[in-house]
């Protein structure tokens, strides 16, 4: 079937390629309708690796995806053909000992669609197990479906946050994951979230939703920002979403006393922590992997309006311009939150 | 002073009476505008008493109550004369042993207003702790500002609950409590709430606000529905605001394995529950005892617009017309979510 | 094979049986060593169910289990012939909704061991999941293998309760389970364990534990012993074992304002509880069901001589004897906390 | 009256003072008996700071206390004469906002013994507020008694480590406090402790206790030793508590996935952390800052014999030797533990 195909470090090609999935009894069949372009399908495509997944042969890109069922194994009930859904694209093996706890995310065994050497979904159809499978509400899109996958990390990290209601949030970088923490924090419960970062079009871009504020820490220094929000108290909860040691150098110093730091954001190299910093406040420190168990979550409040992802959708292309995606996707042009490729035609 | 005082079962008079409360350096004097007229101020009426409390001589009436600082302790520097706040109206003994685990509320010491022997609120003036004044966001009116007492239980039943984000919960009992419950739970992370009751006039007002649907268990059956509305899995949590022995018995066939059950209602005597049932789904069961640490991140919610309790403010009463104010109180229009009494003109 | 079958009420044969247990890829053989005679094992015999499981034909009883293994699936790497292990009796669907949140144990597809109609262990060899077969350490005996099974649900009970190190417990009922509950607390953190019950005999034999110290609930008021023992305080967690109303109906005055009380003993019928009283100390109430991830922990914690369940073993029978042994078992007699059935000589 | 009173930076002596300690209603007279010899105390001698507190006039030493309570104010109920104690040094403001959520030990406000320009208890007698006062049992003397306030740090780790019964712990750095955590850990529930140091002398010291293992860090991988001893898993909590950045390094190579790591040792400056190994986990990182309601919880598990501080004590020396004391203290010798001095040959 026709794919697009990363052949090696920054060559693209959209050609056919055997992607041999074969139907077991709790799976389903899925004509792939939207995929998201990710941030790691970009890294893959400029670097060819990512830590330890180094790309060795050429792999279909994709895994934030939404389509339509065509076929249901003969052990699956709670899907059938013709239901419009979105894949969660991490599976992991479900006897081993991280999933038995409930953290199958941290499973080691987990596969993950375009992590080398496993194939992605920039192509026409799929297999995919039905438990990881979900029915997309009637009132969301195939466009917002396919932007489950990136929101579920920002569900991830409000669900580690284990938000009280009314808390004061901050969330350190504006970029599409920041915006996901931010809206997700929202929906969580947080009364307010403050977001910082460097780049003015991306705040403004956030500031567009009720309830967050931008801080543009080139302009005003955050530490004096978040004090003059909270009475000089600090936040409830710190969202670390930039992966920047300047953000991860202030972090103690705008967390509230007893309060929570989320570490969402991923530094390529080991940061200086104030250590002595988060212990005079005797802070919690939770830290995110992809995620666990919030997709159905993430569509309920997309289904119950409390969640608006459909203005970060920045640009959506044919499949047959999946390339030029990729190459405006590589330019990292801060008015992009999400650029989308559209696989079928049919429905929305 | 003037105040509306209960000199005994039903009988109110709206008299003078030496109150004496002295300012100490971390107190506040507030002059009263608004105080709502709450289920336990009309049961003092209407029974003389709740449980151990007995009104054994005359007390003024009234805890829901909002005002502005007319005058601030040497101590005091988070409240100025001018400032419009709302009031907790237990104060706890701060060093007791339950207050140093931050369970103030459970402190055995505490003082409440309007708890015999101790006067309430329904009088022009107070003084109070300043550390349990909160200031009210410019755009929170007195009538909002009276209000945040009791929605304080609904935002106590939440934080117990420990929403995740997405979480489906059913709320039994669609009062006053059951509503504030339900409001506190969709602006903490809650996608939706199912509500029960037998008043569908009650279930009409609460179906007014997005995310609340009613369930009028006169009509349906209170766990098809739920099944119906979880694909059978149940709600993650319940919230019991009814006290009713009838949905008490059902809570563990609405809640899901590993869900919670939260009861706030409060049965007059011991009722029977299903334990074995309760162990067969293994679910955590809260319950709350008026609130801590909420006032502020209510009012930070209804100032962020997230919870708007304007329209539960269902009638409005001048001071002189207090008695008549209880007289409709204790009627029980099933109308009425919240009557409130105005003691001063000026401002909102 | 030769196995011990429950005929119907009442009539147990030891007869051979064809229980045709193919072995797959990830599964284990085990020639069965020890296996004690459970509570709910003797239910079945005098009464021919629990609840909704009903004896409907002829079921080999038996899942407190230890043994050898004799053989492994291909897949298994983590156990070998000849290694001494126990098992876990429930065998969840991975893939299921529970178990992906971690709740393996309520998941309603669980099949379990001498529950109807899935036949139990007391014969000679057994094919189980290696992911629920756990090698017993080297100083941990095949008698103490086979009791891992009933203390696993103390080892829930504690792990539920989230125990703060140092707390005073509080286990109302001194029966099999109370007693591995009380052990369970007193490992996991508890500083000392208060046991109630009517029968001087099972007091006597829990108090001969460092930490634990019997109340006669026919001699002495419980809410006055834990009164004394506390400070007027209260108890920082009331593990309810006994599943009578009278311990019920005190458990939330014998609770410290904030504790916690884990309810595992299962009352036949629903009884009542006092709601109101349980709010007034703001309780949070856990409930538990089997047990879930603790085989390992549980283990870890008998080798470490942190738990000796050896004193509980209160008779052990030969196969040959093993009606004899569910006779003695129907009398309960006071004394006697666990009977085992050895169904092979070798080893211990 | 006579003190240890730090004039300077490397200057003691043993002099009168005038301490002016006024009793207040809910206050006691204690006369100090044993007082021990703190790294911090032993800080201030040497360098005449720590971070932010600068000695900056004369301050007398000690905040490590055991006593016998010699007056009692108006209010104190659980306090009399004849009393043997032991001491919280840090006094909250019980009404601040930290301690209002019951985080007294995170109140900027607090007041701490032998932290400038607050002055210490290595004197005759001191005054206290009974609330932070607590009766030794008679079972423990007063050097345990004595011991109770650097236990209380292990005992803060193991709380906020939230343990579950049978966890396998590591603790990094064998100093006093590595040696308090790691008592506290195997009382809190952990099955066994993995201790590792590059001392051979304290790591034998450690040994002697049931349950722990020692890892020469010099001779044997951490990370190495971790695997073996967890199968590869990794260990469920790491508690730091050396403050080195060769142990902070590799912190999330030995925590297993969903695991939790403690922060307790505080390193001077920032220190590089590896923030995508530990989200790699997505661990829970814990911090703590002195300790918050464990003063009673430490003295139960010591009065039950779950904890044995006594070998410990490495050297005791009498008042007129407390500068004898200080100077082998400064030596930091491997060998001592703790070292206390005697202000009062009464009793013990």
């Amino acid at each position: 079937m026709k794919a697009l195909v990363l052949e090696r470090v920054g060559e693209l090609t959209l050609r056919d390629i055997d992607l041999a999935r074969t139907m077991g009894p709790d799976d389903v069949r899925v004509r792939l309708h939207t995929v998201g372009v990710c941030g790691s399908d970009v890294h893959y495509y400029t670097h060819g690796r990512i830590g330890n997944f180094v790309l060795n042969e050429p792999m279909v890109l994709g895994h934030e995806a939404a389509g339509t069922v065509t076929e249901v194994g003969a052990n699956v009930a709670h899907l059938k053909a013709g239901d419009r859904v979105c894949m969660e694209p991490g599976i992991p093996d479900p006897s081993s000992r991280a999933s038995r706890l409930g953290l199958y995310n941290v499973d080691p065994a987990v596969t993950f669609w375009a992590t080398p050497p496993v194939h992605g979904v920039l192509c026409s159809e799929t297999v995919h197990p039905a438990g990881f499978t979900y029915k997309l509400p009637d009132n969301v899109s195939f466009a917002e479906g396919a932007m489950v996958e990136p929101f579920a990390v920002g569900m991830q990290a409000a669900a580690r946050a284990r938000i009280t209601p009314g808390d004061t949030a901050v969330v350190t970088g504006c970029g599409t994951i920041g915006i996901m923490v931010a809206l997700a924090a929202l929906a969580g419960g947080c009364s307010r979230v403050l977001i910082s970062d460097v780049s003015p079009i991306k705040l403004k871009l956030a500031e567009t939703y009720d309830g967050i504020s931008g801080i543009n820490v080139r302009e005003t220094n955050l530490v004096d920002a978040v004090d003059a929000a909270t009475g000089g108290w600090g936040a409830d909860i710190v969202f670390e979403c930039s992966g920047a040691s300047a953000a991860i150098a202030d972090l103690f110093k705008i967390v509230r006393p007893g309060g929570t730091v989320v570490l969402v954001g991923l530094p390529v190299e080991p940061v200086p922590m104030d250590i002595a910093a988060a212990c005079s406040r005797e802070c919690r420190i939770e830290t995110v992997f992809r995620y666990a168990n919030v997709f159905d979550r993430a569509l309920a409040l997309i289904a119950a309006g409390k969640v608006d992802l459909k203005p970060l959708v920045s640009g959506t292309f044919a499949f047959e311009d999946s390339i030029a995606a990729f190459k405006r996707a590589a330019e990292g042009r801060p008015e992009d939150v999400k650029l989308q490729i559209i696989l079928d035609g049919e429905g929305n």
